[in-house]
């Protein structure tokens, strides 16, 4: 049997032949979030999911769709709400998705699960939510799930970063829409990015605080916040490789496969 | 200009540019749920995604990504949450999300938005969620947005349906995995059915009441509430062009297009 | 002992030697929503705290307090919020409000409940605090309770339809303030019942979506949304016997009784 | 027109003719509570509803469906949550409860609303629901609503307390099942009242705090803990006429009716 | 070891003996509320804190932080939110508070938690969230908690009442700012109160009724509800005296101290 | 006048006052946490409501009560939730908590705030607070309440951490009950740092992601994450200087002060 690596192609009891292997659930986080004027609103969706993708293919798990919307894009890490096309959920609302599918996951007997992050604000509100998950299903009577949770781009080795940052990385916060993303993107989805309309009106300067309202003068115009100039599918590969890679490692480790 | 109809492939000034020239946006909300051994997770997803995007092509719209889980599947209309896969989130939650996406499309000048229900269940959770939606940008002083909200599988002529079904109609509730989505599944995604696996142990004869816990005996076990035997593509043509046509005329209609 | 088969009319030491004896409690949820110009605004309460009443009688039950307010009112099914006095609650309230009624009752030893739904849009919040009750106490190691949730009107047998609509049956939704609701308030109450007042605006034709903000012109005027001419108690008794007969039926079949 | 004073009983038409004369509107909240072997479960329900009728037939008002499920009772006040009947809801779900109807009321036209509370731990759940109905309302640009919410039984003559209880008054929340609540059962519903059940095992000698879990010997076995000895309709008519008199007083002044 | 009393002074191996110990836990909450132009907004923090701390002495128990945002003020009890610095929280986000605080001492072996109310409108929300949080805790399978909830002002004996009010006491709910207040004030925060700013306008004369919006002429435009003249360290000393006798009394005989 | 900075210690008049003369109203949010054995579970508290006040003075404002209760701690930057004292709320309830204060300062005429950060793990519920209580106000109509929401640590020269870490900063979020914490509670409150139970077991090293439950191996047994050897109030001074010195800055800058 061949079956998809898309739990979403799957019936249902090759989903359960599946579970009852064991095998780990992949399920991206995304957004629906302004990227600048070179890169679709669906990056934050595309990436994650292309990532999550391949460490299932490495360890042999199945990708359970993926959440489009996530929560509110903040200016200092990703332009805020303000651009057009940035359509998120409010923190609660993310985290009652979050655990309400964790728990249903867990109902059919999913013991393994990583939850990739592909849009840095949804950290906290998926963290919350698989809490809140974990402690419904403790009183479930349900206490061998173990979930990983992560940021796809933390898992990186710094000689990569040095590879593609000769003069120092400017971290994680600024690199939206920049260098990182573009350079995957041109891995995953070519076909959707224009190199040509990469803007010039980055970095962003920002100061060490939130400001409510927020100043719409603090976030470059084009929404990018560093620079993408340079981006390759080359360096994008570089990227993935080791996402793929060290995330396979992870998983690899804390489930025992 | 060329850019795609689909929202996640547009670009932040690309979907300024549309919303600025008010095309309609659809929205899909489906789930991830059991649909027999013969067909995939994830049909309440390709279905309405795909007959959401037909219609968009007809009227110059552009399709928001698919929320891809929705209600609790019932016993006596999608075979319930016990199935392996069924995968979803509580009503007040899935109320929640659509709550946020909706104000959120309006705060960036959205005034024409479709809803385009794929899964049964949702229809409830869905109708309070564009409540709260409403109810909300009032209060925010935004009161140009017009939703329409639909079940696809409402706009198909009579006609039609005699032609499927010569001795009549079981209704839309038991067609669950049944004729009318597997055929219209061999359109849209051919490669995800398995007409080899059609069962039979349908139709389902249920009471006319829910009962909790469910009594599992109630529902067929392959999870089909009624007969998949004679899907063709053909026939799931006869469906979509009604449901793309029907459905086109009605947002011509309501948006004056 | 005559003790009345109200439980607000029990004393607690009477409520408790009922309940030790396993009888099935009838908990009725309505609403306060116009019925047009000839009908008052507790229809809703009325019916089904009636029915319930009867199948109680029948059964050796109790019939607990009638929940009076409902869920908002949709167009094409109750001709919506706007009519002065419908008289609503949102639907997380009034699945909360099932959810805790349902826990308390079963904390206190009720095994058999029956919950008797006499308002179309109640159906889904209600649904979904049936669940959640059904979950909590599950985590409160309650795993006894047995609930069976209903619209009264789906327990009617062909043939009757058929008597009362010889040239078909319009179907449930548009029958709102009309024939049935009708002949059943004549048996029931027929002194708040004004047959002078019966309406003609009707029946209406509804589109297949629901659009927001609703359209006034789509509502007859009258809030009547079928035809309610040629209403009798006689009708109404051939309606309320198939009521009480088949729902007496279900409970002693679920229950063995 | 002779129209029912019960808004239940009131068609939608005669409804907002009420609500053009700017009638104010009754509504009570009860409980569904324990009050001793000799008083059914729905005291709470009966007195705030028949006081409420008889004031709305001095100011010519017109009384909305009473609440039937309040908050949980406390046991230095109703007995507590362990007697069997005693069927509440949580602190939030009540103040929802009032928020929406309020906001329903208010969306109608209604300007002039009296709450009246049957069930003393009522009493801040109902606070809250008012104030999160005024401050939506406020946000709905609706600011022409008053709202007086009551308890009844703080309606009363010190001359009457003084005649009911000659060896002084043991204050309010003792009052519970006892000789208030029983002698105006007598006058509202004498066949609910057997009076041969009076118990004899109070009253209770409260702590003054609250111990959780309860301590279930602190609580008067009957649920009665002060005195019902005594009690006649007699005296039941001494209370009514002050509630009735002096809210009937407050309403006039406060709409200068 | 000479730790200190103040669980925020405690290292955490420190809190972890003493929990070890089953030293009872002291969590007092407040409120942020006006108390007239002679005293500070931080009546209802120092009052319970100074109290409870001296009941831990007493026992040998901890005092856990106060919680210094309480429930809103009501216009019969504290004066009403519209004083400026009267900075409250919702019902419902108090309980929350109360409900996670709890379990989390709870989960880390804390066995005898007395809680200490120091602003009467907090009574309630106080109530539903050691509900909550009992509940929870039942359902996580910890059942050892006891929890005493109290109001300190109701631990007094009658002849320091006598004493006090020699021509009768008004009662507690008025007490607002007035004599007892100012007077523990004089005793716990000399430096706080000015004895030259006791205004004069009270004692408020209140209807028996809630008024939606508040009518601001009901409330002294001072803010103090009765009278603070004559209130000295003395008469401080009383009441704490009491306070802090009667309390330790309960915590020793509930604990078997 | 020399009113106290501290709100808590200010009248009402002396309140409205300040708030008349638009000065900024700082706001700390702490936890109550494990930080190691040789400092006490307040310092998230202890440490932003010193800094707030400083910098309050230096600007004129007032400090309001601080939140002592703050998100649940985590693994990798605090150690977790199983540390006995780490006395934690939910995300939802956090955000409730600052939503509710914040909305209560605006309605009585605070226009500048300022919201300091105690508790790495509070930014994510604080900044949803912050986003609920602005959505609502401009529902009430206010929309000139500015709201400046900062981390302190985040406010630092870089030549002060290189002087502190000659051999290189480790991060903020390892820093957790390490050199820079320890050093400043050297300066707030020395008697509550016991150097001589510094503990060596750190630095810790933390996977690239969460793991669910937690693997207690994971987290040093002190609580410790970095390393606190070294601290002294001198170098604690120069991380305050700088903290007081840049957020002075930038309060001034954002208010035109």
């Amino acid at each position: 049997m061949t079956a998809s690596i898309r739990m979403d192609e799957l019936s249902w009891p090759e989903y359960q032949q599946k579970i009852a292997q064991n095998v780990p659930v992949f399920l991206a986080v995304g957004a629906t979030e302004q990227h600048g004027p070179h890169l679709p609103l669906g990056v934050d969706v595309i990436l994650p999911t292309g990532i999550a993708t391949r460490v299932a293919q490495e360890v042999g798990g199945i990708v359970a769709p993926t959440i489009p919307y996530g929560y509110k894009s903040q200016p200092r890490s990703g332009g805020g709400q303000a651009f057009p096309g940035t359509t998120s959920v409010d923190a609660h609302t993310l985290s009652l998705v979050l655990r309400d599918v964790i728990r249903n996951l867990a109902y059919h007997g999913v013991k393994r699960l990583v939850i990739v992050n592909g849009h840095f604000e949804n950290t906290w509100p998926m963290t919350e939510g698989v809490d809140l998950a974990m402690r419904e299903l403790h009183r479930d009577g349900i206490d061998d799930l173990v979930v990983l949770r992560l940021e796809y781009w933390d898992f990186v080795e710094t000689a990569t970063l040095d590879r593609l940052f000769p003069e120092g990385f400017p971290g994680t916060a600024l690199e939206h829409a920049s260098l990182l993303e573009t350079s995957m993107m041109l891995v995953f989805r070519p076909d959707l990015v224009d190199m040509d309309l990469v803007p010039s009106d980055g970095p962003a300067v920002f100061p060490t605080y939130d400001r409510h309202p927020v100043d719409p003068d603090m976030v470059p115009k084009s929404g990018v916040l560093a620079r993408a100039q340079g981006s390759t599918a080359e360096k994008g590969n570089w990227l993935i490789d080791d996402h793929v890679a060290l995330i396979t490692k992870a998983v690899r480790k804390e489930f025992s496969l």
